[in-house]
C-alpha cells in the first residue's frame, strides 16, 4: 500500500469511515480501482497534508462546491457532513455558503443553502 | 449612510484601506455608486458578518476563486493580499489553492498557484 | 431602513410581492438577514437602477441563467415569472433562451427551454 | 433543404433515427425550426465533418459534457447512447468519464459515472 | 447558398460588415468552412430570428458573456461593439454588465466592466 | 516509489520527458510534493489506465479543456503538444476543438482555436 493511501485511510477512519467501501460498492465494477484512487489522492494527497487544519480545509471545500453551482449538490452534502465531523458548526457552514453569493452569484448561494437545509433538517426541504 | 456601509468601511480600514477609493476612481464614472455598493454589500453584508472569523472567510474566498478558474486571477490576487492582511500565512493560502485540484481540476489549481507566485514573488512569474 | 432596501421593496411590490416573505420564511432562521440583504442588494441596488428598463433587465437575467447551465433552473423559473410580470412575452423569453445555444452551448439552451416549458405548461414537462 | 441539413439527417439515420422528430415534437411549437437547426448545425456542420471518426467525436463529447458538470446529465445520457451506437464500448465511455476528474474535478467525474450507470444499468441508480 | 447564410450575411452587412472575411482569414485554413458556419448559424439561425429586436438580443449576449466570466473578454468586446451598432447606449451596456454581479459573481462583473472600459476608452485600461 | 508513480513516469518518458522536472522547479518549493503528485495521479492513475488508447485520451482532454473555456489556455497548449506526441494530427486536434462550439459555446471554441494556432504557428497569433 502506498504511503498516501495509508494516510487517506487513517484520515477517513475518523471522518467518514464507510466512504471507501461505499465508493467501492458503487463504482469499482465500472472503474477498477476508483475507490482506492479517490482515497489515496483526495484524502492522502490533499486532506492529509500539513499546513491547514482539517476543519478549515473542509470549509474551503464547502465554499468551492457552492461557488461551482448547484450541480455539485450531492458532493456538497457529503462535505457538509464531513465538515461537521471535522468540528465545524452549522453556523460556520451556513456562513461560508452564503458568502459565496459574492463569487458564484446568488443562485449558487441559494442552491448551497438548500443543500445544507437538506442535511440539517432532513425531510424539511425547500 | 446605511449600517452595512459603515460596517464595510470599518472592516476595510484594517484590511485594505485604499480599496473603496481605488474602485471609485476606476468605475464610478461608468457605474455610479459601484464602489459604495461593493463595500456595503461585499464587506458590510458578507465579510463583516459574525459566525466565521475573517481569516477563514478569506481562505474560503481563495478556494472559491481558484475553483472558478484562471479568469478570476485579478480578484484572486487581491484576495491573497487580503488574506495575508487577515493573518493567513503563505502556506495556508498555497495549501488551499492546491486542494482545489480536487474540485476545480488541475488546470484551475495550477492557475491559482501561478497567481499566488505572482503575489509572493513579484517579478518571478511562471 | 436604507434607501436601497426601500427601493427594492417598492419594485417587488409590483413584480413579485410575496418574495421577501417567502425568502424570510425559508432562510432567515439559518442566515439572519438573508431576505433583507437579497431585496436590498438584488432589487434595490441592481434592478431598481436607472439606465435600462425592467423588462430588458429581466431578459438579460434569463440569458445569463440559461448560459450558466441547468443547475440554475430554480432561479430561471422565478425569473421567467418575473419577466412575464415585467411585460415580456413568452416568445421573447423563449427566443432569448434559445439564442444562448451560441454562448452556453446546446445543452444549456435545451435545459433552459425545459425550464420555460415547466413554467408555461405546468404538468406537461419534458 | 441545405446540404448541411441533408448531411445531418443522413448521419442521424444510423445513429439516432428518432431524434429530429422527438425534438420537433418537444420544442418546435415553442421555438419554430429548433429541431431542423439542431440537426443542420450540430450533426450536419459538426459531427458529419471529416478529419475525426465519429466514435472519437462522441467520446470527446462525453469528455466535455462530464467536465462541464452534472447539470448536463440529460445530454450526457443521450450522448452515451450515441457513443454506443457509434461503436464505443462501455469501458471506453467509463474511462473517458473518469479521466475528467483531472480537468473538471472529482464531483464532475462522479456525476458523470452516475449518468453512465443509469444508462448501462437502468433501474439500478446510485 | 442556404437561406440562413443569406440572412446572416444581410444582418452583418449593417452590423459588422468585415466580420465574415476576418474570420475566414483567421480560421478557414485551419477549419474549412468555419466563417460560413458561424455566419449561417450564429447570425442567420439566431440573431436574424423574429420575436426579439436586435438591440435586446445584443444586450442579452453581453449579459451572458459577462456571467460566463473573464475568459470570454475577446468575444465580449466584439459584442459590445455590435451592441453599439445595434443602437444600445454605453449606459445600457454598462448597466447590464454590472447587474451580472448578481448571477455570475462580483469578479465576473468587474472583468466585464474592464472589457467595456477598453472598448469605450481605448488606451485607458485598468 | 508507488506503482502509480512509476507508471506515470514511464508514460511521460515518451510523451513529455521534461514535465516532472519543470513542475518541480516551478512549484515544489511552494507545494512540497506537487510534481510527484501530479505525475502519480494524473499520468499514473489516469493516462496510464487501460481501456482507451493514449491518443484518444489526449483528444478527450483537448475537448474538455476547450469546453471549460479560455482560462485553461496554458494547459490546453501543453495538451496539444502531448496530443501530437501521442500521434494525433493537427487536423484531429482542430476538429475536436471546433466541435466544442456545440457544448461550450462559440467563444470557448474560438479561444481553443486561438490556442492551437499559437502552438501550430508560433509568432503568428490572432
Amino acid at each position: 500500500m502506498s504511503d498516501a493511501l495509508q494516510k487517506g485511510r487513517d484520515l477517513l477512519a475518523d471522518m467518514n469511515p464507510g466512504l471507501e467501501q461505499l465508493l467501492a460498492d458503487r463504482y469499482d465494477a465500472l472503474v477498477p480501482g476508483m475507490a482506492e484512487t479517490l482515497v489515496e489522492y483526495g484524502y492522502g494527497r490533499h486532506y492529509a497534508r500539513a499546513g491547514v487544519d482539517l476543519k478549515t480545509r473542509q470549509l474551503c471545500t464547502i465554499a468551492a462546491l457552492t461557488a461551482l453551482g448547484g450541480h455539485t449538490a450531492p458532493q456538497l452534502k457529503v462535505n457538509i457532513k464531513n465538515s461537521l465531523a471535522a468540528g465545524a458548526s452549522q453556523t460556520e457552514i451556513i456562513e461560508v455558503i452564503w458568502q459565496m453569493a459574492l463569487y458564484g452569484g446568488m443562485p449558487a448561494a441559494i442552491n448551497g443553502l438548500n443543500a445544507a437545509k437538506e442535511v440539517f433538517e432532513p425531510g424539511d426541504g425547500p
